[in-house]
């Protein structure tokens, strides 16, 4: 762990890594791996930041002179209101946007319904030298949709080897994936869409819907514990996310991604022209 | 003008508008409109991106519940390290990623030159709800286009009227265009250049062609002048922001900006549910 990682105890992705026990045991009020109250916490973030800033523009400048291979993907799954728009504002924002390739998936259109669900994503994967970043993704494929049926079984049941498959020819490419749940508690929810309600600002934010997802909680961890042991591997792994702390969430997220591009190791790239000679050429101008 | 606008003795759009008389009269030193010093011009740039982020969010807001029918264009073109990539940076990165769209253009692919200058730049265009910037643009393919003949004069001699139409019926759908061209003097940009020479850091962002441009740096003035005098329109009007002074220059495009989104002045959406009755069902469930 780097100088960023202070506070930390563990390192994120090993204390966040979904194990084969599932995620049933994982409290979402919880602060794994770090001993910092939120005080802290959100100066940890802050400090992260100008990291995470630098190493992002590395990669990008790698990438500029054809040395990169390497992009990072960050995928974001959740219940409503887990937070997943916080972390893109708080930890995706505070990094140049020049480098960052955010794909939000909603429902798929009737076009993107008449391919094979990954077709869509497969559009959106990040470039080279870029952080990709999923505010939902494939795997509302055999989330939403096998909790409401959306797909016959057996097209739900191919889709997670698809998955698995589709994810390990991006990783071979260069690919680093972070997969994250952010996990927030049901009573949590209810507070946080009952602080949409009470505010008018907020209003637009809230859908009837929400509520009709809500009454299916059960179903959708049932599904969440299914993609977990189906699609977790060592290539692409999911990392649980204990959410009814914001700042722990957004400070969890940014130390993910402080790892993959610390894995990475982006170097500044070396001048492929004649420095000396351009000075003169440039002075000269 | 409004209370961020403190600091501005005329609004930006009225002493940044490019005028018939064309830009060589415009100080890339100056800083027009604005009474402050750049620890003021800070300042206000910190004041302005709240606002800004309000305004975006109501903007998006207003889309994401089909009443906004309205978007913001960035255009941004200058000669090389004239700031674009700090005004993307400090002013566009201070808004919620999910409500910019960003778009860099390189010189065309080998597909995108098989179709017409504006077939990519259509693809990129806003979204309903949403900021979208340009990093280089259309403009390219009358500027660099038209000093390096990279296309027969009768072509972009069309250019200019299809651009014009192009951007009426953007205007027309909806999409306020703000259209900048950052200022620097040839002298600035030699220190800028020479900056990056002498930092391994910044070697990757020096370019030996960008000495190239640089020689050709009275064509590309006259090229400004041409689009000034062919492409600015009421619909979509020139700002030329004299850039010298990077801290002006980023404060001066979030003011056309924070004017473009005032003009919409996009409002919270109202409920299209019922309140109350969401609430009892929440409460329930």
């Amino acid at each position: 762990m780097s100088q960023h990682s202070a506070g930390w105890t563990s390192p994120a992705v090993d204390v966040l890594r979904v194990t084969s026990d599932g995620f049933a045991t994982v409290d979402p009020d919880s602060t794994p791996g770090y001993r910092g109250r939120k005080a802290d916490g959100v100066q940890s973030l802050a400090r992260g930041l100008t990291v995470l800033g630098e190493l992002q523009e590395r990669l990008y400048a790698w990438y500029a002179v054809g040395e990169a291979q390497a992009s990072v993907l960050l995928v974001l799954q959740a219940m409503d209101s887990a937070g997943k728009g916080g972390i893109v504002r708080h930890v995706v924002g505070g990094v140049d946007p020049q480098g960052i390739e955010l794909a939000a998936f909603k429902a798929p259109t009737a076009d993107e319904l008449q391919h094979d669900f990954l077709w869509r994503i497969e559009k959106r994967m990040p470039r080279e030298g870029m952080i990709g970043v999923f505010d939902r993704s494939h795997y509302e494929d055999v989330l939403i949709a096998r909790v409401r049926s959306l797909a016959p079984a057996e097209e739900i049941e191919r889709r997670y080897g698809a998955i698995v498959e589709f994810e390990k020819r991006a990783v071979d490419a260069g690919t680093r994936i972070i997969k994250v749940m952010l996990h927030i508690s049901r009573d949590e929810q209810k507070k946080r869409l009952m602080k949409r309600l009470d505010r008018p600002d907020k209003h637009w934010k809230y859908n009837p819907g929400d509520v009709d997802e809500r009454l299916l909680w059960d179903d959708y961890m049932a599904a969440y514990e299914t993609v977990f042991a189906r699609t977790s591997t060592d290539a692409a792994p999911w990392y649980v996310v204990p959410a009814n702390h914001k700042w722990y969430a957004r400070l969890a997220v940014q130390e993910l991604l402080l790892a993959a591009l610390e894995d990475i190791d982006p170097q500044w790239p070396r001048a492929d022209y004649d420095v000396k000679a351009e000075k003169k050429r440039l002075a000269a101008s």
